[in-house]
């Protein structure tokens, strides 16, 4: 018996994909989800989405995802629970490998985003988009004249917490060991440490987060062996990016110095066929509304990829 | 009496503007868009809209651009109507001519879109939208089991007519002389005329659409002198692009074969400082989700710009 080749097969349901779907199906090419986690991705985690276009007063993430997985549906999306483990070009065909069985398909597109790196400490989670963050640009507005503790000393920890000087009256910058940002940053941030907008903090871990009547009011931590507390109305984190990747060793899909996916103009990988978008894309901004522009752009890639090997037949 | 040098002039208010100052706005980047015609562009004299993720039952065009709006300027965005004829670098700032006048700024967006070029025959823009279309991926859909007239016979009038195949039960192609398309789709298009799918009407020139109860029933048009009728359900011209780009004229800013704006993958152009996203950038797809997430992206290199800037200085 002959396994059907799937149109397209999409690796993860998040917006990035659930936006291609849209696409995809609504021009009536068969097409696949795999999620192994959440459908709606970081989006259906995140408690308000202020900034995806098209909503002028924000709206929840679990229902921006709720409406992205209906549209997708409407137009046919079939999506389903399953773990990718390889994929290889078979020449004709490209073989994915889901929860161990081999599904074949024409064109895959991988969207599986990447996920921010964790403390892993307590309170963490508990109060993860309600006073825990993880990204200055989607988040940083809520806290407008607050008090702010960022933790992480390299780029992006520097980077981020300089920009957040917009919004808060004052930062507590948290670096376990030493400063690992580029020189200009570090020149940079001198002027906020000089008018007293940011405290850096060296040698200095987090150890939990602390809420006062259900709001963040605390980061308890240890310097140098002696805990110190910090009273903050919010937490961000910025201690690197997990892109996710893994099923992809072994093949010879290029990445980029930070682990995410190269891609060509065309949003193409380096294996023929094999598309990335979003938030696993090297060059990825982690917004919902790049990640959801890109699947589209991504769909149209495909389209005219599988009309081309279909007249090539 | 120095004139105030502004963050970022974003040139055009359609949806790849709107959503960069959803971005720039929330962040306390000083905004302003200048449009010429009608804020929300395409999008909004565009009918329904289908496709642009986050609405399951497509959204009334107008109702989308009206939304991006208010949520642009519920940030602060300032939008003004004003022509602009010139942009020069000047080294510190940018010199942007506005209706004669000079605004001066440290960014700018270029995002004044594409339009379609239109035949230019009564009925065409009456019926635009609801009979008369552009752009197969966003409407084509609407045509499931119907008949359509596709006009152009360049490449983008065999591939899209090639397309809607997926949806209409016959289309007559008409092209004014003779086919100027690339022979690999000349050569892909024989199958569907040989299946009867596609009819190829050669010096055939569209000469007005005309409808019956108010909806488009018939193309009239010329050929060989003489006059011959197309009954169809629809419309689709496919005779070339604009890109409203002439201000750029004297500039350095690198456009491609097709007039469109070049980028780098920051999305910034030839000239330092001055980025481009959606359908005025080279690559552009035509569809709002990806004029948006560009305009999001480009939002983010302008704030980074930005900071740079500032602390170069």
């Amino acid at each position: 018996m002959e396994k059907e080749i799937r149109d397209v097969v999409m690796i993860g349901a998040g917006p990035s994909a659930l936006a291609a779907a849209v696409y995809t199906t609504r021009e009536d090419i068969d097409t696949v989800l795999y999620e192994k986690s959440v459908i709606g991705g970081l989006a259906a985690i995140t408690d308000q989405v202020d900034n995806y276009p098209g909503f002028p007063d924000g709206i929840p993430g679990l229902q921006l995802a709720d409406q992205l997985q209906k549209q997708a549906e409407r137009f046919g999306a079939e999506i389903e629970f399953g773990d990718i483990s390889a994929i290889k070009d078979m020449g004709d065909y490209k073989s994915v490998t889901v929860d161990g069985k081999e599904v074949k398909a024409k064109t895959v597109l991988i969207a599986t985003g990447s996920d921010y790196k964790k403390l892993g400490i307590p309170g963490e989670k508990e109060f993860y988009g309600r006073g825990v963050h993880y990204c200055a640009t989607c988040d940083g507005a809520f806290y407008r004249d607050k008090r702010l503790v960022v933790v992480g000393g390299g780029n992006s920890g520097l980077q981020e917490a300089i920009f957040l000087t917009r919004f808060a009256t004052h930062i507590d910058l948290l670096v376990r060991s030493t400063i690992k940002a580029s020189e200009i940053l570090q020149h940079d941030i001198q002027q906020y440490v000089d008018s007293g907008k940011i405290t850096i903090h060296l040698g200095t871990t987090a150890s939990d987060i602390s809420a006062t009547d259900g709001k963040v009011s605390t980061v308890n931590a240890v310097k140098d062996g002696q805990p110190i507390s910090f009273a903050t109305d919010g937490v961000f984190v910025f201690v690197g990016l997990l892109p996710n990747t893994q099923f992809l060793g072994g093949t010879n899909i290029e990445l980029d110095e930070l682990g995410l996916i190269k891609t060509d103009a065309h949003l193409q990988t380096s294996m023929k066929g094999v598309y990335a978008s979003g938030d696993v894309r090297s060059g990825a901004t982690m917004q919902i509304a790049s990640a959801v522009g890109e699947g589209a752009t991504a769909a149209l890639s495909i389209r005219e990829f599988l009309e081309e090997q279909k007249h090539a037949a």
